[in-house]
């Protein structure tokens, strides 16, 4: 199972996704759902996937492996929209290609994306590619994604985030969230890409990979745990109604 | 859409579903997601259904409309086992009459109940019925089922249900499993309909409907907002690595 997750916040973007695997070739750093194109001074580029692997990575090796320059290359799109379009033909293309095959052996090929960053003058940008097809943009009212196992991760990210969150505040909800789906669905699990970009920096702030002996995961994961079992005990107790108190008063 | 919750605790059973409807004929207590059958001193039985209303309603009337002794009539049961396995034949029943029919007009016929309570000298016992027929029942690995929206109220219950855990704290502990399912779909809504019943009472603890005014609920509803925020408030800011800090240095 696959949880990624991406916010469009007034400083920036956070982008998280959870991970066991990993490669890198070149400047780029790829991930298994996560990978990242850095010009620095000109883009910063960061994909999340979901979905069939032979889809999401053979649809990634075309937008990247097209000739320098060529339209479609994600070097080469003047927009993150043109990121978002180049990649949803690249999918077509791969299922055009692969799919009769991977589906005479009743092969899934649903392939989905979240796709964000800042190309150029452009403001930052954060897209999702559903695996219907549809193309969506985040804006204030939407500002963030999630592909996979979203729904056990996202009340804190309902609670939490809105356009003017600090990225470091963010990037804290990403980590709670994920720790939420983990402690639901033992197939989410660490490690965790993360990665932050700041507005107009044209570089990525930081990416990481947080395992399971990450001390400061440990940290917000235990004081976590324990502040919300520590606002539930001290909730009133429920007096419904007169029924209600007879069968919640341990004297009857 | 529908979210149905139930617990099988030491101390006895709760049950939660959202509802805006109800009907109630005799001595049965019978709402749109959750219908009570008592009889003092002999058994309590509660059943939450989610699917296609014509299907988990017409299954109902069957498990209720036999006549008083004949087998598979909710109060001539001898078991809790006997109820869910009525229930599953009427659900089969109603699909052989009605699925052909109704999937003419491409109606999803699926539904899925819980079913929960104490008969006779038994002890209490809970069941899930799937759509697709297969009967579970609750065990201190397991003790809860949901049907229907279940996903963002489930981490609350990972985090605090026990078999150990008091009816009161499971009451509240529900009813916040709620809050947060209605805070990320809202379609799923007040009022909720609460049930708990306590082990060997042969009795309805208390049945309640939930609505938007009741004072209870509004205060944790506010209490558990406020107190989750200032837990991730008070969670230490990232500091993952020295590019991070970096990221994250508004001096920088």
């Amino acid at each position: 199972m696959t949880y990624c997750v991406a916010v469009l916040l007034d400083e920036g973007l956070v982008f998280a996704s959870d991970s066991r695997t990993n490669a890198g070739i070149d400047h780029v750093s790829s991930f298994r759902k996560m990978r990242i194109y850095e010009r620095a001074g000109d883009r910063v580029v960061v994909v999340l996937s979901s979905g069939n692997l032979s889809v999401t990575q053979s649809a990634l090796n075309l937008l990247e492996r097209a000739p320098p320059g060529q339209a479609g290359a994600v070097y080469a799109c003047a927009s993150m929209e043109d990121v978002a379009l180049s990649l949803s033909r690249a999918v077509e293309q791969i299922k055009l290609r692969d799919g009769p095959h991977l589906e005479q052996s009743n092969i899934e090929i649903g392939a989905s994306f979240i796709v964000g960053g800042q190309i150029g003058g452009e403001h930052p940008r954060l897209f999702l590619l559903r695996a219907c097809g549809e193309i969506r943009e985040a804006d204030v009212a939407t500002p963030f994604f999630q592909i996979g196992e979203t729904k056990y991760g996202k009340p804190i990210i309902d609670r939490v985030i809105k356009p003017h969150t600090p990225l470091r505040d963010a990037a804290k909800c990403l980590l709670i969230s994920f720790d939420s789906t983990m402690r639901s669905n033992v197939s989410v699990g660490l490690p965790i890409d993360l990665c932050t970009y700041r507005r107009d920096s044209l570089l990525v702030g930081m990416h990481k990979r947080i395992t399971d002996d990450d001390p400061y995961f440990r940290t917000i994961h235990r004081m976590w745990s324990d502040g919300v079992r520590q606002v539930f005990a001290e909730l009133p107790d429920p007096h419904l109604d007169p029924r209600l108190n007879a069968e919640f008063d341990p004297a009857n």
